[in-house]
């Protein structure tokens, strides 16, 4: 039996996946990551685990599928940037050290480009040949299907859409731009606007206070995190509409941590959708959240790699 | 031998021409167009004097390509609105028309989308696999090409660029929508910045004033034509960030009336791009004006035909 291995490479640990080409995840495993350790000591535990479930599993594995944050040059496998918290990867190539030992076609993409791949695959965007989808969580990633096909631009970078600018004026953003949307509607975003609401209020937020907390405090009719709400919609509704105008898309997916709020979230962007499309561009558009929600990583790393072998 | 025929219809007129697969014009006319006329009698004399190009240039007719304003739906080859200056066009399939006619494969673009195509095929595009192109004119266009075809969206109405949304304070656009880039880089917007700024200083602007005066009066010194330019090359930059960001390019061209202005116009845009892309982006982007000038309408209408029976 064929299948395809997904690794979710993150932070703190590695997800790793044998998964079919129906998106059932047949073996899976966590692996424990030292983000300090060498690229070797980092990469060699995922490739004994990875074996190991590949045995237990017969032996069927067709390719691999990598996904991490940050810049992947498709030309070269290098990973050349934007994965900061594991600095051993920056310069490496996680495609050459797992073909090297697998002797499978292997290949790499940004996070946010597998979970596009995966939505197309396995999950909501099967019915789609063209649209995006956008990652909001800790950063703002994304990734473009067009033509029915993962569409990663000319060296892989394509999608960051995170560092659209929305305000050449506004916030500073950690990749040196100004008013990057990142700054808007990411969750680290929505909870410094909360805070800063609040404090202005005389009110204080405890430190730990996260996504989750802020939509159930707007459902419970708090008037700051309301607004909060609000406003990011507004700004993704603006981004969506860019991409709508630009891509003649038919779908926009929206995923990540802060996608889990559903409705909550999805119901205001509709509302300000229409002030930033051409209406004949609109008209054929449908929004969704993510169907992929928990191993979104894992199935899109692999939904890539069997998206590039399939025809 | 084998060529194609684009016919670039404007308000006023239909300009014709037979291309070969290098871009050379081979044959080529004018036919008047009455604005207000009935669907056939402005579609019946462009069919006829493009039979009598066809027999002088012996009846090696491939297929024709046809570039207008507006919105094109590519399944029915209507157009479905957008060229409001010909009302007769709205609703009809110019395909049809000149399918039945020629018997030869017609498609239509949106006169960006051909511009696109013509660089592609006979421009400065040939260097490019991913690369988008602006019009800078009367109003604001756009066309895609990726992995090294016109890319179209869902239903022919992908490169909307003059509608992206730079402000959602800014200026009522003719669309509907607010703050549209075509409210700050096309001739019209660029003018009436101009005039408001001169009136503001107590200077009257002269009614038929238009854009190569405006370049003229800056290379005198004007410093309100000076800003003005600015302004549009700091909006032009912003949304060229946002194509490079999302779509990971290899080049941006400026085409259009506006883009006569060449290093005049293409330097300030270059020096403010840095703000609004990633410099991993960025690096690899070059900027150019568009190479077809003159005829651009015509070749771009004949190159779409083109690209889309070449393989």
């Amino acid at each position: 039996m064929r299948y395809f291995a997904g690794i979710d490479l993150g932070g703190t640990s590695a997800k790793l996946g044998l998964v079919d080409g129906e998106g059932n995840i047949l073996k899976q495993a966590t692996v424990r990551i030292n983000a300090q350790a060498q690229f070797v000591e980092i990469m060699a535990p995922i490739a004994r685990r990875l074996k190991e479930l590949n045995q237990t599993a017969g032996g069927g594995l067709t390719a691999i599928g990598i996904g991490t944050p940050g810049f992947i040059d498709s030309r070269s496998g290098l990973l050349l940037g934007g994965a900061e918290n594991i600095p051993a990867l920056k310069g490496n190539s996680l495609v050459s050290f797992l073909s090297d030992e697998f002797k499978v076609p292997v290949s790499a993409d940004n996070d946010a480009t597998c979970a596009a791949a995966g939505e197309l695959k396995f999950g909501i965007g099967r019915n789609y040949a063209n649209f995006v989808l956008i990652t909001l969580g800790t950063g703002i990633g994304g990734g473009l299907v067009l033509n029915g096909r993962v569409f990663r631009g000319s060296r892989g970078f394509a999608g960051e859409i995170g560092h659209l600018c929305l305000d050449p004026d506004g916030l500073w953003c950690n990749c040196g731009s100004r008013g990057c949307f990142e700054q808007y509607a990411s969750a680290p975003a929505m909870i410094r606007n909360y805070r800063e609401k609040r404090q202005k209020r005389g009110q204080v937020t405890a430190n730990n206070f996260n996504a989750p907390e802020l939509f159930k405090a707007a459902r419970q009719g708090d008037p700051c995190a309301e607004t909060v709400i609000q406003d990011a919609a507004c700004a993704i509704a603006r981004v969506l509409g860019i991409l709508i105008n630009l891509l003649n898309i038919e779908a926009c997916i929206i995923g990540g941590g802060v996608s889990r709020a559903g409705g909550q979230l999805l119901n205001p962007v509709i509302n300000y959708l229409d002030d930033f499309t051409w209406p004949l561009m609109r008209k054929d558009v449908a929004l969704h959240i993510a169907q992929l929600q928990n191993d979104a990583g894992l199935l899109g790393a692999a939904a890539q790699a069997l998206e590039r072998v399939s025809p």
